[in-house]
């Protein structure tokens, strides 16, 4: 018997992460909505599971909001990871991955309405796009590229920015994504002591392309 | 009989007004707590009135949270309109209501998490900060004091900033929140497109007195 069959779920573990992953799912329907505070029964029955199934995977509602949140996040870091691993320079990885997530809000309606619903709670997160985001402000500071006094303030300028940007997104539904979002990255790497010259220059990279990304 | 008795709430009207503002108070501690979707029942428990009196001034939970929220943005709005009564010009309006703002957050607790919880979404909000905000922004480009090529792209990083500020001095508790409300209101005037030395001027100006304020 090689590793791998070894390792294989079995029927019984197979079902226990359908279930789970249904409750995911429902969960992050009733987040996009704002429901919150919706009772667990109806959580379950939007995942089409009984009641008692609920306990055998979270303690409360809030242990499964807080899973769905930390999924959308790591799938979004992961697929930030994967769309920037070619680039060496931490203030370019940034601006890309920062204009990026400014496309998303369009291409992943539910993903983005669970950002705006969490808010500015996600800018502490140690999932998705902030812990990045900090990492490539700190490297690029030392590397001389951004002038930096406080990595935390720049994350707040940062990351309230990228959220005020997903809002006029969603309340302007006919505003152009990609340029807007291109002017707020300009906005930002302003505010970290790039010159118009060098935003420019950022903010004109060709993104990777997306089209072939199932998101 | 004069004006003033002749319109003179009757103890009815009274009692009503009673009534409505236990009914707001509550919901805005339920906002406060991310509490957005507790039952009606539970909101009139903790005003303590009954269930059917609450039919009696609002449709639904929604209308009352949207109250909720409203009366502490106009309170916020007249409270800054008071304290910056005095100043002509636009940028430097803009920038004390700023600065003054980033100083609630911690004197307001109640309201500062209110802020929080909703997110984003206030900065499409016709009340509080941001319709006063845009003003400034508007009136601070059209007397060549800021460069604005997009109005409501500037609003959106300046409120986002602010959001991104209140979850710092949250999720901080000690970090010191007068400078560092500075720190960010000097990266969003820069955004802004004003000099460095522009920017120490109006980030240095004195505040009005907040000790004298009942906040």
């Amino acid at each position: 018997m090689s590793d791998e069959q070894a390792h294989a779920p079995n029927r019984l573990e197979r079902r226990k992460q359908r279930t789970r992953a249904a409750l995911i799912r429902a969960a992050q329907t009733f987040i996009a909505d704002g429901r919150l505070n919706a009772p667990i029964l109806e959580i379950t029955q939007a995942a089409d599971i009984g009641l008692g199934s609920f306990y055998n995977h979270f303690e409360s509602r809030e242990e499964l909001f807080a899973a769905a949140v930390a999924e959308v996040l790591d799938a979004q870091g992961e697929l930030l990871d994967h769309l920037t691993a070619q680039i060496t320079d931490p203030a370019e990885r940034f601006v890309c991955r920062y204009r990026l997530c400014g496309r998303f809000f369009r291409r992943q309606p539910q993903e983005s309405r669970i950002m705006l619903s969490i808010g500015p709670a996600l800018l502490s997160s140690d999932r998705g796009l902030a812990p990045r985001a900090k990492r490539d402000i700190l490297a690029a500071a030392e590397a001389g590229r951004f002038t930096v006094d406080d990595p935390d303030v720049a994350l707040a300028v940062a990351g309230g920015a990228l959220l005020g940007l997903g809002q006029l997104l969603f309340a302007q539904p006919d505003r152009d994504d990609a340029q807007t979002t291109d002017d707020v990255a300009a906005h930002v790497l302003r505010t970290l002591g790039m010159t118009g010259r060098q935003i420019h220059a950022l903010v004109s990279r060709p993104l990777p392309d997306l089209t072939s990304i199932d998101l």
